[in-house]
């Protein structure tokens, strides 16, 4: 069964005719200076690039406490058993745990943490519901690549979450290299809505978090999308935290050198933009990957 | 059929022992300033890094002509059928084509241009033959990593090159950036040489050019390297150059980007360090991998 998009959508993807790019509709940026911790400059970069960077935004000891909870979750049994949790196949690492704000009391206090939740709540201009939630690994040596993609597109075709009024915070829990797979991002790219082609499989998500298929652009979007915007490389340090808006498109490349990359990877959600029916998929993915409780955090 | 190292081999790899770390023997730089075109400055940095850049090497003119050339013999079917040439199997686009000083005179021409061989003879402090030349393309996208090594360490077990009398030389054809997929090298791993575990395959080559097996460090090993020399990411523009010792620990990353990446790639050896009989293959790989024409160039 294909669900097709509803005729009022105004984010169409997942269509079988060609891939097509659709200016946002919407404001970035909600709030004003005066709604939170951030700065009228730094609410300005955000508008204009899609992201932020907090160059330390928790303290030594509590990275430490978080790298050590990141450690005992990743051995711990039945997390490891749990469907929200992914193991890469070849090595039996642990690659993401999903749902830490609801499992962890560590990670759930820095997701209703004020110094998060401002910034969010700052951002969206309302308050703000947790829409996902992970933890993530990524080895040293043998590191996965991840394409080119607006979370966006997916949140909208599959969690049917309406317009890209979300922020996404990644923080750091080890340094951010250029050459350890760090994030890249293209600035300004988040004005610009790319329709993906074919339709959603059921139960992508599976296979999407191994893989990625479904709601990725195509090449040439992406070379147009690379010569208008070019590319960002967000290093960082270990503790320092990285925003950017929903429709950012974004990747990261393979890692081969010995330095992992693990990070806490949480998203809000304006509670005036709460998830309805998908726009492009058969039902809605499970909670751990698309939040049906809106209650406002923090 | 396994051939054991050699009881007088100083530099042992490919043993079933664990693998181990040797000073290397010699030195690195073999000619002064008053031998080439190389300054006094340059030539300490090759000593001490394993590695020198060029920002400008060849003229636009001399770019465009490669990069035309590249594109007529990546499409050419009697190429593209030749052993010499690496295919990438899921895409069918070229790797890499070998040779090319042989088989294109534009790849010849800058294969035996002063500019090129001056720099190579003045390192190696003798005169010198081409060991091995490629063109080399990494596509976007899709561009595929290349995990640790030394190629000293190759062409020492499988090519019978008796010491690390040898220099690399890296031409762009392309911008590298930090995220496209650039060589990145250990400076000053040069100067220790990895020993690895684990016997040499019949034809390893056949498969080693589209993963890499033997000849690979332990990942305890690689983790204490970049501990030691730190991770150098080798960006420049294109028309430069990168040289660099035959014995450096090197990588590359994938490459999701749309910019692709290519390379006209000259392994230079010194006429007294000419190749013998492999010091731990069952026998010598075949001439376009390790030439056995000591003819100087230049």
């Amino acid at each position: 069964m294909t669900t097709l998009a509803s005729p009022t959508d105004t984010y169409p993807t997942r269509l079988d005719s060609d891939g097509r790019v659709i200016d946002r509709h919407g404001p970035v940026v909600h709030g004003g200076p005066a709604d939170g911790p951030l700065d009228a400059g730094t609410l300005q970069h955000f508008d204009d690039k899609g992201y932020l960077l907090i160059d330390q935004l928790i303290s030594d000891g509590e990275l430490a406490s978080m790298r050590q909870e990141l450690t005992r979750i990743s051995s711990d049994p039945q997390v490891r058993a749990d469907e929200r949790t992914v193991i890469e196949a070849a090595s039996q690492e642990v690659r993401s745990i999903f749902d830490v704000h609801l499992s962890s009391d560590v990670f759930g206090a820095i997701a209703r943490d004020p110094r998060v939740v401002g910034r969010a709540r700052q951002i969206l201009g309302s308050d703000v519901y947790i829409h996902q939630s992970r933890v993530n690994a990524k080895p040293g040596f043998t590191g996965k690549d991840f394409f080119w993609h607006s979370d966006f597109e997916t949140w909208h075709a599959e969690d049917g979450m309406p317009t890209p009024r979300a922020v996404s915070i990644s923080i750091s829990l080890t340094d951010n290299y250029s050459f350890n797979g760090p994030l890249m991002i293209m600035p300004g790219s988040h004005r610009r809505y790319v329709s993906c082609v074919g339709p959603t499989p059921d139960d992508n998500y599976k296979s999407s978090l191994v893989m990625q298929g479904a709601g990725t652009p195509a090449h040439e979007t992406l070379s147009a999308f690379a010569g208008d915007y070019g590319i960002d490389v967000l290093e960082g340090r270990a503790g320092g935290a990285i925003m950017f808006d929903s429709n950012c498109m974004h990747a990261s490349n393979g890692n081969v050198t010995p330095y992992p990359r693990s990070n806490v990877f949480i998203v809000y959600n304006s509670v005036e933009n709460t998830c309805v029916e998908p726009y492009a998929a058969p039902s809605p993915r499970p909670s751990f990957l698309g939040s049906r409780d809106f209650t406002p955090v923090g």
